[in-house]
Order: structure tokens, then sequence, then C-alpha cells
């Protein structure tokens, strides 16, 4: 049986969920999961929802032509409808730190991600190594400042031949040019280590420790042309003290990176993000 | 304009959504909450929905009576149709312990519960004066083991005398009697200072010292006859350490009795919650 | 008998800790609580000491003395010296906002807090009320823009008639001038509704809101002449999601400000905290 | 310069500091880290310090019987004294489930833990290429009802051979007897999927999803002979609701196991732990 994913955002009206839950009924889907939220600032309705299609003679291409044709007409809706089986294609980037690749490698190896991973992608080799023992392809990309627009080509080519759906910078250093962010549109994940808007910017741990907060941070979120501005998908703190020096807060904080890294990654990979406004909806 | 709130249970079956909806529409509601669950293991939906009723000429009666004789009979539904702006009649019961009474009597005078509270009621005089500075009617009931059936006739025809909607043992240190709990199902809720099912029954923090855990816990939960095994509501922890002695634990305890019983009297006066299968479903 | 707290820091030295317990021992106290803290970048020692003096004979000013004369001078010293019976004495700051009056007011009552309160001070008229229902004396010294200075003139004399230790501006809307500031420096302590350094100023919950961050957060500090910028003594967070309104934001706030505040009373109530580089030494 | 690391117990006493501290003064050491803790119940006094011996001409072994002939006998101590820059050696058991063994490899490999791993242990061949991955050596001791004698009694000859310090149970799926318990006493590390005492024994995310609590832990302690009932090193929790399915629960509780069971490990590696009356003192 056919599990298909819907996404659908529109201006806010009446009869919205009647229409689509009448659709499925249509199309003799059985509504597995299904939730909305409507921002009522702003007047727009947000939807996601998880049905099987019980006929197998029914094809998606007709289901996804109806709801065009019908429902996503009638109501100016933008959307977007997923198989759920066909698993989303992720570019990991990294730099020198290896403690989220080492995480989400195994992750990925313990069977948790629902993704393919088609290869890494590094302006250092540091890290080769690792992605060996994974087995996953690894690109050595090197670029100075001076010919930073040449690796980016060869980077892009390399996404674009690999069909990747979304990219993940896993500790990158490296800033994103305007031109790939608009290639992946709230499709390129970054890992902030602070607790954002606190802290953006470089070394933030060492501006935590000088500010004597009590609490650390990570923060999960889609990159933006404004540098750590863009929509938080994920965050998560832990406590500190005193007795903590900045080399515990970066210790502390590789925990923070990796879980909130992770869950941003499968979260977007089960297709359970919404962008709009420069904010997330994240569906449970 | 009336808002509403409708809670909805049954079988799961397809179709459901589309049928509620399609109602709200019909009697021009305008829905502001929607949210549903289904319980995959026992095939149990659930629904929770707000709406405006648009059209001041439609009667409460006459929804009601139209949902009834359409929707809840077709899917079999159990339901409960609430007026938004009523507020639910609440019952303190206390004993001697003062922090949790202060706590609801300050979020109450400071507006933040939408409840009406006509009465505490206490088989000790100490918290007396706290109820008079409050000026809420407190009642003592004093009783032994062996008159507590006459105590407990005393409470019951208060709450009914009170038209009491729901009860809260704010640190009560009395067993509620099988009668009692029967008059008022999944309608008294408890403070139970300890994360259940861990500890139950006396002295928790004493047990969880003697343990040495590193992290305490309190749970709200609806009482049933048997002693802490009810629907949990709400559970809240904070970490200790061997620094902390017993009394540090207390203190700190009495943080999270406060906190996890007021959310808990919040989501049940909101008609956030729904019991089944002794588990609760806790709308947001 | 009689119990001290000891609060020292000095430059960093060999041999500081064998000379205070040494001297502990020389005047037949019995250490109940030791602990220290050495910032290595900045090479200051932090002590924090509780003993009971066994013998009865010892005098409270000749303790005193002998310290000063020898350990204090030897290693250059800062310290105090307390009796842990003697209570605080904490004026307590309010404008409109009534829940931290009412959770410390509560607290205060239930016995949670080894202070006295004097009075409540403040430019509004409205939780004069509140104050009466505890019995706290109650001043009301309006002012305009234009006569703040007279205000705060008149605020300061009660501060000092009263013998006033310590000031918690309990969500206290109006900005300290440099002279009170200076005049309890570390002594006046301030709640603030975000997690700072993340939106200081006005209206942090709007701004938390709009930017579409996952986790909010409350910091309580002692106030500088840097509004929102002084030594942090507690933050605490709660997660929200797209669900939550600006008003759900507010709400959950509360709380935080509420236990986060409440904290902070009663670390430095307790003489747990010491300042140095506009950070705090929070002892357990 | 040697760093060293000395634990100490003892029944509390006075002077204990003085005496230790005098101690370290008189051979020239340069104290970097102290903490104390007395059990005020059991009056027993606890004791970690770390420090540098800047005179190179001090032996090791000198030190050691001079503390043991002076303090340690006046005291009546019980005490260790380690090498700060000797790592301890680890052996990992491990069953079928791959995730804790993946993080702990990543950790290991990404330079996080102190140790060394000279190898991994198990009663299944599933993991093998895990370790080889990691360059790990893997013994793979099968063994049924009938001969488990037989296969710990190879364990015990591998631990012995390879002069292991300390046992990791990743998710080790069987139950260790009292002879290798007695043999590594208090050097056996286990992490349970549950915040204990809640929920011991087999299937414990089962037994929290039927009891509807709103929160799942896990727990890292000692093995003792009682089944999940040893001295707990840390604890974790997550938020769970009724949203969350039986594998979600695994899921979200895959995070809890793999941070709460490197904690364990990094606190015990690191010397920071001491056992008695069945719990923990934890220094930081």
């Amino acid at each position: 049986m056919q599990q298909i994913i819907i996404l659908i955002h529109c201006k806010d009206q009446k009869g919205i969920i009647a229409a689509v839950t009448n659709f499925i009924l249509k199309i003799e889907g059985n509504i597995i999961y299904i939730d909305q939220h409507v921002d009522v600032e702003q007047d727009v309705f947000f939807m996601r929802l998880e049905c099987e299609l019980t006929n197998k003679t029914v094809s998606l291409a007709a289901v996804k032509n109806d709801f065009q044709q019908t429902i996503a007409t009638d109501f100016k809706m933008s959307w977007e409808l997923y198989l759920k089986e066909q698993k989303p294609r992720m570019a990991l980037f990294v730099s020198k730190y290896d403690h989220c690749l080492f995480d989400i490698l195994g992750r990925f190896s313990a069977g948790e991600l629902n993704i393919e991973i088609p290869l890494i992608i590094s302006n250092h080799e540091d890290l080769k190594p690792v992605a060996a023992r994974f087995k996953i392809p690894f690109f050595y990309i090197p670029f100075t400042k001076e010919n930073k627009e040449d690796g980016e080509k060869q980077q892009i080519e390399l996404l674009q031949k690999h069909t990747i759906d979304f990219v993940v910078l896993a500790r990158y250093m490296q800033i994103i040019t305007p031109k790939m962010i608009g290639l992946y549109e709230n499709k390129i994940i970054n890992i902030h280590h602070s607790f954002l808007p606190a802290f953006p910017g470089a070394k933030p741990y060492h501006s935590a420790f000088k500010r004597g907060v009590k609490i650390i941070g990570a923060t999960s979120h889609y990159v933006t042309q404004e540098l750590d501005e863009g929509p938080i998908i994920e965050q998560d703190i832990t406590r500190v003290s005193h007795v903590n020096s900045i080399e515990d807060f970066i210790m502390k904080g590789r925990d923070l990176e990796r879980i909130v890294l992770a869950r941003a990654i499968k979260l977007h990979a089960e297709r359970k993000t919404m962008v709009y406004s420069n904010k997330t909806v994240v569906f449970s």
C-alpha cells in the first residue's frame, strides 16, 4: 500500500479541513496522521497529512492532478506531496570538527535516519578517514578566499549530479554564498553553537563564558543570507556554572550540537517542517 | 459571538474529521482550533475543537440537538460541548501544607486561571487564615478514622450545594473514598510529590534520598481507587545531587508541586484533557 | 551555638585553604559546609564556609578581629562574616504586574525565605491591596519623568530608615538611577523576562515570538548601570512551539519569572552569591 | 610536571581538610581542584583533590608512603591516588543494539574520552563490523543458559589479560553473575532505559507507554547483585505525550541512553565518582 505525505499552506479560509478530508475520503485514502496550524496574526493555514491509499488502482499522478484541479485551485494552495518510502538524499558539508559527523554517521548506520547520504564534501582532508570508515564517498574541494567561487561551483555540480535534496552543514566553517542558498532555499540546515539570537557569529562559547551565563545552547536553522538569522528548527540548552571553564562549555556544547542537529535532520527528512516569515512550523 | 469547545471520542473510522468539519461549516462556525489524536493500538479517535458561532440566530440547544441526531449518532460518539465563557467551579481540599494553596490562590488573584473557587475544604483549621486573606469561604470539616464517612458526607453535600465541577487536592493528606471518586470520576486532581510510578505512597522524598536518585519529580493525576495510579496529567522534574539533603529535596520539590499542579488545573479548566484506558490525551 | 557564614575572595595563592581551615580549628569551629572556587583565567580565589562555634565563650568580635589581623592580612583577603540566624532585610519594588509579588509573598508566608520584608515600594497604587493582604507596609511614591529624582530620594530615605540590606525589583518597570545603584552595589536584584543576552530591553516576548525561537527564558541578575547587563544569578527556560501565541509566551514566561526570581532571592539571602568581573560565583 | 588525583573517604572529623591541605603544602603541591562532601546522616567525609607536583625531585612512591604513614593513618582514611595522565582501560560489552556502541566509539575517536578501549566482548557476532570499523579488537564469546559459566570464565580471562580497569555494558542484554561483580565492584557501569526506580527489569518503554507517563528517562548505574538497584551515577529525561507511540518512546530513549551512558563513562574515567551506601558522590 502506498503511503503519502501532503504539506499544504494557504490563506486561512472557512472549510479547508472539510475540503481536504473530503478529498481523502473520495480517493479512498485512510488518514494516519493529520495536523494543522493557523497563524492568526498572518492569517495563514498550514496542514500536514499522512495517508494510505487503500485502493491500489489509484495512480499517484491522477491523485496529484485531481488535487491540483480541485481543492488546490479553489483555495489557492501551495502544496507538496511525497511518497513516504522515498528517502530524501542528504549531502554533508564538513571542515575539521568531527563530533557531529561521527554522530550523524553513527545514527545513519544504526538505521535511525530515513535518508540516503550519497556524499560528504569538505574544504579540508582531515575527515576523509571518517567518511571512509562509514563508506561514504568523500569529495575534497579546497579553496582559498580568491577562488571560493570556483570551489562552490564544483560543490553545486556535485549536489546536482547526485540529485541532492538537502544539505547539512555539520560544523562546516564557511559562509554559504547567496547563489547556493538561492538554489537550496530552506534546504540547507546549519548548527550554530549558541542559543540564538544570543551570541551569533564566531566563538559563541567564549562570549557566553565571558558574559557569565548560567545556561548555554545550540540552534539548528535553515541557512539564509543573513548569518545565523534563518528560520529556527530546533534548540536545546544545558546548565553551566562558575565551576565550568571554556573547555567545559565547549565539551558540553558538543553534546548539544550533536542532539540538536540530529533532531533537525530527522524532522526535515520526515517532511515535518514548513517555513514562512522566517519561522518554522514543526509538526509532531 | 459565542465560542464553544467540543470534545469527541469514538471508535476510529474513516471520514470523522470530514463529517465534523462539514458540520461546523453548516452551522456557520469558524474553527479557531482543532486537534485530533488516534490511539492506533486501541483504535480510538479523539478530537478537540474550538469555534465561534458567527450566526447569532443559531441557538446552542439547536446545535447540540443537531449534532447528536446526525454525526454523534452516525459515528457512535461520546462528546461534550462547553461554552468557553462559562468558568468551571473548582473546590480546593487542603490539610496543613500551604505552598500549593498560596500558589493557586496567587495565580487565581492574578487572573491566570479561568475558574471560580467557591470554597476551600479542610480537615484542619491551620489554613483558614490563608483562605480569609484571599476571601474564599473555608469549611473546616474535622474527622477521625471512626467518623470519616460522616466527614465525607458533609464534603459531598458542600460540593453539590456549590455545584462544583472539579476538585483539586492541594497536598490534602487524606485518601478519597470510592464513593466520592465515583461521583467525581476524572474530576478529582491530585499532586503527588514524586515522579510516578517511582515512589508511590508516603514519604517519596525520603525514599528518593535513600535511593540516591539524581532527579526528583512531581506528578499530577486524576484520582482513582488505586492509590497514585490514576491517569497522569502532567509531570516535571528537577536535578538533585549528593550535596542535597532531604530538606533540600523537599524544598526543591515544593516548586515542582506548585508548577505541576498549577499546569494540571489550567489544562483541566480549559477542557484540554481527555481520559481513556487510565491515560490522558492532553491537547495543546 | 552560634552559626557563622564566611565569604572570602583574594588573589589565588598556595596555602589559603590550609590557613583558613587551621584558623577554624584554632577557634574550635566545626565546619558544616565549605566550598571554594578558583577562577584560573583571572587568578582569583573564592571561598564560602559555614561553621558552628562550639566554644560558647568565644566572642564574635574577637573572631573577626583575629581573622583580620592574621589570615586576612597575610593573604590580602576581601571577606565578610555573617551570623546565620540574622535575617537579611529585603525591600520589594513593584509597578503593576502582580504575579511575582504574589509568588514572593506566598513563599514568604509559607516560611520558605529566611528574610524580613519591611516594606514594598511602588510608583503605582494598584498592588496596595496585595501588600495589605499579606500585611506588609506599602509605600506609594508616584513620580513623573520630571520629578523622578525626588521620587528616588524618597525611596532611598525609606530604604535607609528601614535598614534594608537588599532590593528586589519584582517586575518594577522603571530604570534605577546610578545613584541608587552606587548605594546598593550588587544588592539590587532584577528579573528580566528573556534568556539574556538574547532580547534585552523592552518587550522580549514579542521579539522572541517574532524571531521564532523554540525556547524562551528568564534571567535574574544584579542591576548595574548597563541595562540588562549585570552579573547573572540564575536563568531558566521553557520550550515553546509554533502553536504558542504571544499570549502563551507571556503566560509561560510568568512561571519562569516567578521561579527564577525566587531562586535568586533565596541564593542572595543565604549569602551564596559572590560577584566579580560582572559574573557570579553561586555556591550550592 | 606530574598531576595527581586523590580520592579520600573516612569518618567525618575535625581538621581533615586542614591536615590534607597542609600535607599538599608540605610536598610543594599546587592544588588545582579540591572539593569535599560530608554525609551528615552517616557522618562520612569525602574529598577529591587534583594537584600539580611542582618539585620534580619528589617521587610518587614517597608521596604515597608519606601520606599513608601520616594523615591516612591518623584519620583512618580509605584513599586512592591516580596519575592524571594514566588512562583507565575500559572494556565494552555489547549484544545486538548498536546505538550506544556507535556513540561511544564516535566520542572515543573524536578524542572526548580519556580512556583506552583494548577490547569489545559480545555474545553475538552482529556488531563485529562496527568494532572493525573503529579498529577495536572484538571477541565473540557465545554461550547458552547451560554453559554461561564457561562464557563468563572466558570473559574474565580476557579482562584480566588486558588489565581492564572498568567495564561498560552498552545495552548488553545479559545478567552479570555475582562472581564477576565481585571482581569488579563499582567498576561495571550499566545503562538502564528507564528513570529508575521506575520501570526496572525488561521492556521499560512498553511499561512507561502503558502507564501513560509524560516523561521518560534513562539511568546509568554501577552493577550490583540486585538487578537495576546499584548506585546511580547519572539520569536524564525527555518529555513524551499522547502523540508518541512506543516506537517514538524507543527512539527518543536511544538519545537518552547514549547521553546518560556517555556522561557516566566520562565521570568514572575522570575519577569523579565515589560510592557508599549504594549511592554515589559525583564531583564536578
